[in-house]
């Protein structure tokens, strides 16, 4: 214990805003291990109260906790830390801004939240000299955030790719093993309790999206919002998709890839997309399956590190709220505070058509002589290079597969535009991006 | 910026001890990115001085900064940081203890230390109220120790294991690959630079024992020290070990193992090990080759993660030291402090004989009916169950391969004795721990 911890301390008292899977599983940590967060922090933790919509609804948390008054809360001289587990933009928002305002620090799970209104908590927190703390928002246990914003801090981050919805990994893992469609495995994972009655968040991309922005922003040092990331689901992903993934020894994952992007003239700007992505067999994403999570993280020093983990759960999310508590309540037995929004380098946010990709496309063609060079004088006329060609003859037509170099986005767009309306081209089978190999 | 750091704001000035690979990376990593961590910190990082034993060799770094006074550095008045990458025990021992009794903090990458002497350091350190940072020190750039001391700090690790020496995995790695044996395959390390001239710290464990020690002490709440550590390194395993291990599925790893141990009684104590280990090839373990580290650690909560990156070099070391250093310097400008030392636990260490292991031992015997009975005797006579037998008949005499249950490491060690003194028994080819398997 430092000197100027001595004498009796002051409890930690702290308010909860919701109480579902996680909530549940914040309040049976803090119960369970209540004297060893004591040690661990220096002063004990204690629950000031519960906010719920519905207190007869909760018989597994301490009943005299429970009120429906979440704005008391906020305001309450008797509470020290907020730990937010509502979720959804309204009307937590007010309620986080408020008590960071009050200069209680928060403690939130709220990917959404963050992603879209991250600046103004951060503008709240630093006028008040509270902390913000979030680790849970991305990839639920895994300890991803405090590596980015402090064990990276002295680094240059280069990239973050990952998957971080467990969902749609649940959905391509399970189509990729059974060569299921879609719409028959969405509603196997819905059945099995791995997707929510609307999947749209997950499957449209959403929360990968914000998870992105998150971990963008604390890469880069740049303000970086959800409407800045480029977003595809994985609704269009087909059978068809998985089968040429395999084909060529790759599988299909569901990316959130943020990247620093330098021009020619030597600017730099921030590239952030999630997208389906053709990767190899071999890259260790791929053998990510089912609700895991994991993220590769390259710096001009460190190299390339990757976190894995479980990415989502009541208690694994409960784990990481639990410990941004512990680091909230350690600042405040030193009479510091944690670290502040760090957005200085204000890089630009480049637009997905600017982007340098790769492509996979995969052709039913009419099998005559000449296909190949039309084709392929598309690809020229569009300045985008050919990687690798595959064609093979069937009885009637052939089979025509296509792996790029890297071009921008808009480049290999128009060119599968194009090459969809030769009249040698019978059915664009497959067009999916390529990601992981050099 | 929080309305604390309004106003010029005092740089942050830090004193090098050693200026090697390391030491020149985080000089090279400080002057390139002067600007950013300012902005990160919120105050300039300046370079106090060097400390070097020959001013003259350091060609790289500024000269003005260069002296062979290290006992200066740390007691100046101008120094606020202690950055120490000289390595060894003394006289690095004394100077960093002197530094934090002058109330400077210290980052360092010394393991060794660390692991002998860390309880030492902590108190100097929390008497004087200055930090003590030290990520370097095990598994180089991997932010490995800020998730144990801090994003883990709500949630009860039960396990850490992981590969964190790259020396020996480098050598394990090119054995599995090419057959050879061990000193042709360590004579090849030396040659390319992945083994020093004396290589005991690394192939004797000392260096994975001094690293498991300090994983241990922050997973555990408890000060573990080397001694604490049972250590086997990688001078006995043969070409005929990992022959074996491939037989089965299974490669050779070096593995740092830390457990929480609980007695029947409901007594917790620590287990923490070092040794040669097959584990199966399609444990994630497995594919960390070369000079790569990886640790998977276990939690109630959160479950089961892994950290994967480079494990040594100067520039990835460089990047945890200045991490810790972005810390340290933050603290400073919060008026806070990092996380204290937390080994309130105070859990024994257990003896290894105590601890539960599994064995794989590969025999020549002779191919004679009765054998397997007299060899079977053996493990029942020691309460040692088999979970696996694999015989198989040759010209003269026959292979028999046993894989263990769980059993305590004294009760296997003791029947592999009696069995290699079976007249049946013509050799004991191979015996070695398994790991990573249910």
């Amino acid at each position: 214990m430092s000197v100027k911890e001595a004498g009796p301390v002051k409890p930690i008292r702290v308010a909860l805003l919701g109480c579902g899977t996680v909530g549940t599983e914040v309040v049976r940590l803090l119960t369970d291990q209540a004297e060893d967060l004591t040690q661990r922090i220096g002063a004990p933790v204690e629950l000031a109260g519960i906010a719920v919509r519905r207190p007869n609804k909760h018989r597994e948390v301490p009943e005299h906790l429970l009120t429906t008054d979440a704005a008391a809360l906020v305001k309450s001289d008797d509470v020290d830390v907020i730990v937010e587990v509502i979720g959804g933009i309204d009307p937590t928002r007010g309620l986080l801004l408020e008590a960071l305002r009050n200069g209680k620090s928060v403690v939130t799970a709220n990917k959404a939240l963050l992603a879209e209104h991250g600046p103004d908590l951060f503008e709240a927190a630093d006028a008040s000299g509270a902390d913000l703390y979030f680790e849970a928002a991305v990839a639920g246990a895994i300890p991803l955030l405090r590596p980015l914003r402090e064990s990276l801090a002295g680094d240059r981050i280069t990239r973050v790719m990952g998957i971080v919805n467990g969902t749609t990994n649940f959905i391509l893992s399970a189509m990729d093993a059974t060569g299921a469609g879609y719409n028959e495995t969405l509603e196997e994972a819905s059945r099995l309790g791995y997707a929510e009655a609307d999947p749209t968040a997950d499957v449209d991309g959403f929360d990968a999206a914000s998870k992105a922005a998150i971990l963008a922003s604390l890469a880069f040092h740049t303000r970086v919002t959800a409407s800045d990331v480029y977003r595809e689901g994985i609704r269009a992903v087909s059978a068809a998709d998985i089968q040429a993934a395999k084909g060529l020894g790759r599988t299909v994952k569901l990316l959130a890839i943020c990247e620093r992007v330098t021009s020619p003239s030597g600017q730099e700007s921030v590239a952030v997309r999630v997208h389906p992505a053709m990767i190899p067999r071999t890259h260790p994403l791929a053998s990510v399956n089912g609700a895991f999570n994991a993220v590769f993280v390259e710096a001009d020093a460190a190299g390339e590190m990757m976190f894995y983990g479980q990415g989502a759960g009541g208690a694994p999310t409960a784990s990481a709220v639990v410990g941004d508590l512990v680091a909230v309540a350690r600042n405040m037995v030193a009479s510091g505070h944690g670290p502040r929004e760090s957005a200085y380098a204000a890089l630009s946010a480049q637009p997905m058509g600017n982007t340098p990709t790769r492509y996979h496309i995969s052709l039913d063609v009419a099998d005559k002589p000449g296909v190949l060079s039309q084709v392929a004088a598309v690809f020229a006329e569009h300045d985008v290079s050919i990687a690798a060609v595959r064609q093979e003859g069937r009885i009637e037509d052939a089979s025509l597969v296509i792996v790029t170099h890297a071009a921008t986005d808009a480049a290999l767009r128009s060119t599968v535009d194009k090459i969809g309306g030769l009249p040698v081209v019978r059915d664009v089978v497959s067009v999916m991006r390529v990601e992981g190999e050099e």
